[in-house]
C-alpha cells in the first residue's frame, strides 16, 4: 500500500541535466553561463552576512527586488512576483491554472519539465508539433482541447529558436487560457515579449537570473503579469519563497546591466563560431537565440555523447518521440568551445 | 472570467506574521532567533561567492548537505530530502499524499498554515481540538474520516507545548496515513521524535534551520523519514529546489553543534524568565518547550497587543475558533525581553 497520491505513484520523476560531482568536465550540458557573475552580486550580499541579518525572514514578496525589475522592464511593480528560480515559477502557474481536466499544453519538442509539472498536478498534458521552422500559428493550436494553460518556452529549448513577439501575439489572441512565455534565455535573445504584458491579459513572461546573470547557484527567477494574475499567484507561492541573499544578489544583478550587455556579447559572438563549426561536421542548427546549439542529423548524436564523454567533454544527449536523438550544447567560453571543436574533428 | 482554478479563486491566501519594514521594533511576532547565526555559515558561503560558483546549478539533491543532516540524526542520508525552508517540505508533502477525497488532518489550535496548503491543494481539511493538557490521545483521532495526511507539530505552535516521543508513537499507530511530526521548534525541546522513524514507516519529521540555527533568511529545512518515502517525495519537488549557498551555510551551521547549544542555552534562560512574568501578569502560560510563550486569558490581548506596538514592540496577535485571542510571544534577547517586561507592567 502507497500513502501516496496514484498519480505521483505512476510517474517517474524529472531527470534535471547531469551535475557531475567528482570528476572535472568541461561542462557543456546545463545552459549555464561559462562567466563568473557580476561582482556586485556578492558585495549585495556581504552586509547580510556580516551583521548576522540571516537570523530574520526575508521580504515575503521582495519588494525591492520586484521595484528593480519592474523599472528594468518599464512595468509596475504589482506586475512582478518572484521565484526561487523560474522552476519555482512554473510550479505556482501550473499549481494555479491546471489540473485534472484542466490540461496544460505545449509545444514539441520543447523543455520537458512543463510534462513533468502537468503530472505532478495531475493534470493533462497536450502537445503540438512545432513545424520546421520552429514557428506556431494559431491553426497549429486548433486541436488542443480546452487547455488551461499553454506554455511556450521562447527562445526554445532544446532548439534554441526564437518566435517573434507579433507571432507570439497572434497565439495569445486564439488561446482562450493563459499564455506563459518561458523567457528563461530572452537574455540571450533580440526580442522578448514583455510589452505584451500590457496589451494581451492572458499573457504571463517568465524569467530567470540563472543563465543571462550567472546565477544557476542562487536560484532566483520572476514572472510578469496582469496584477490581477500576480495577486491570484502569490497565494499559491510559499510566503518565503525567496531567501535573503537571493533577493539582494538578484537586485544587484538587475542593476549591473554593463555586465550583462559585455557578457551577452561574448557569448553571442562564441555561439556564432560554435554554431558555424557544427554545421560545417554535417549537423543542422536552427538558428540559436539562447546560450546553446541544437544539432540534429549530422555524425551520430549518441556515439558522439559518449566520445565527448571520454574526453570530459559533457553535451546533453536528447531524445524526442519521432526523432533521432539528439544534442544540445551549451555555448561555453571560447576555449571551452576550442577544446570541443578539437575533440569533435577527431571524433567525427 | 477567471484562468485560476475555482479552488485558488475561493481561498484567501497565508498571511505571515507582519515583518515590518521602514521601523524598527522589538521583534517578537515571528519566532525569529534574536542572536546572529553561527559565524562558520558566513564563512562557507565565502568560497562560493569568491570563486564566482554560482553560475553553476547546485546538487539538486544536496548530497552533503543530507550526509551531514543524516549523521547528526542517525539516520541514512536516503532518509533526507532538503527544502526550500520547511514551507517547502510542508508544501510538497501536501502535494505528495492530499487532494481532492484526500484529506489534510490537524489539531487546533495549530500552525495555521496546514489548512492553507489543503487549500491550495483542493483537499478537505479537518482538525481536533487539542484537549486542555495539550495531548492528543488516539481516540481523539477517532472521527477523523480517512485522512490521507496528519500534521503534527511539535512543538506545537501557538501553544508552545510538545508531546513526548511515546505519546505521538500512539498517534502513527492509529493512524492510516502518514504522521508529519513537524518539529520547526525542536531544538528548543527536550526530546524529538526522529528515532520514531525508524519503528514507524509512517512517521515523517520535519526539520527547519529557521529557528535554532537563526538561518530563517536563508530558507532551508529538511525531512526525516524511510529512503521509500524520500523517493516518492522527491518527485514532487522542484529539482533545484535549495540553493548553493544555503546548502553549503546548512552543512556549516549543522556542524557547529557548540553554537547551538550555547545558543540554546541563552534562549531557554530567557523563555523561563519570559514565562514567569507573563504568568504574574495574569496569562495562562503553557509549558513551552518552543522559543516562544502563548499567553491566553489575562489582561486583554488585543489591546496589550496594541499597547505594545505603540511601544514599538511587535508580538502576535492570534485569534481561533471558540477561543478569545491571544498573544504569542518570541523569546528574545534579555534586554528585548526586558524592555517588554517593563512596557506590560506599564499597560497592564
Amino acid at each position: 500500500m502507497s500513502y501516496f497520491l496514484p498519480h505521483i505513484d505512476a510517474m517517474s520523476g524529472y531527470v534535471p541535466g547531469e551535475q557531475p560531482r567528482g570528476r572535472t568536465f568541461v561542462k557543456l550540458n546545463t545552459n549555464e553561463n561559462p562567466y563568473a557573475p557580476s561582482h556586485r552580486v556578492a558585495e549585495a550580499m556581504m552586509p547580510i552576512l556580516l551583521e548576522g541579518r540571516l537570523r530574520l525572514y526575508p521580504d515575503p514578496v521582495g519588494t525591492r527586488f520586484c521595484e528593480t525589475a519592474a523599472k528594468l522592464h518599464g512595468v509596475h511593480p504589482d506586475q512582478i512576483m518572484t521565484g526561487n528560480g523560474s522552476d519555482d515559477i512554473l510550479t505556482i502557474l501550473t499549481r494555479a491554472f491546471a489540473g485534472p481536466g484542466r490540461p496544460v499544453a505545449s509545444a514539441q519538442p520543447g523543455y520537458i519539465l512543463y510534462e513533468t509539472l502537468a503530472q505532478i498536478q495531475n493534470a493533462p498534458f497536450r502537445s503540438v508539433e512545432y513545424p520546421v521552422n520552429w514557428t506556431l500559428e494559431p491553426e497549429h493550436l486548433r486541436d488542443l482541447e480546452n487547455p488551461a494553460m499553454f506554455y511556450l518556452a521562447n527562445p526554445n529549448s532544446p532548439s534554441g529558436t526564437a518566435m517573434a513577439p507579433d507571432q507570439v501575439a497572434k497565439l495569445a489572441e486564439a488561446l482562450p487560457c493563459p499564455l506563459v512565455v518561458d523567457e528563461a534565455y530572452a537574455d540571450f535573445a533580440d526580442t522578448n515579449c514583455i510589452e505584451l504584458v500590457k496589451t494581451h491579459p492572458n499573457v504571463i513572461v517568465s524569467r530567470t537570473l540563472s543563465k543571462g546573470y550567472a546565477l544557476a547557484g542562487l536560484r532566483l527567477g520572476y514572472c510578469i503579469a496582469s496584477a490581477e494574475i500576480i495577486a491570484g499567484l502569490n497565494k499559491v507561492k510559499d510566503s518565503y519563497n525567496c531567501d535573503m541573499l537571493s533577493l539582494a544578489g538578484g537586485i544587484a544583478a538587475l542593476e549591473d546591466q554593463a555586465w550583462l550587455r559585455d557578457t551577452r556579447a561574448r557569448i553571442l559572438a562564441t555561439r556564432e563560431r560554435l554554431a558555424t563549426f557544427v554545421a560545417e561536421l554535417g549537423y543542422l542548427v536552427p538558428p540559436s537565440q539562447a546560450n546553446f546549439v541544437w544539432c540534429e542529423g549530422g555524425p551520430p548524436a549518441e556515439e558522439v555523447y559518449k566520445a565527448l564523454r571520454e574526453r570530459d567533454i559533457l553535451v546533453r544527449l536528447m531524445r524526442y518521440p519521432g526523432r533521432e536523438p539528439a544534442l544540445r550544447i551549451t555555448v561555453g567560453t571560447d576555449e571551452q568551445i576550442d577544446f570541443l571543436e578539437t575533440a569533435l574533428r577527431e571524433i567525427v
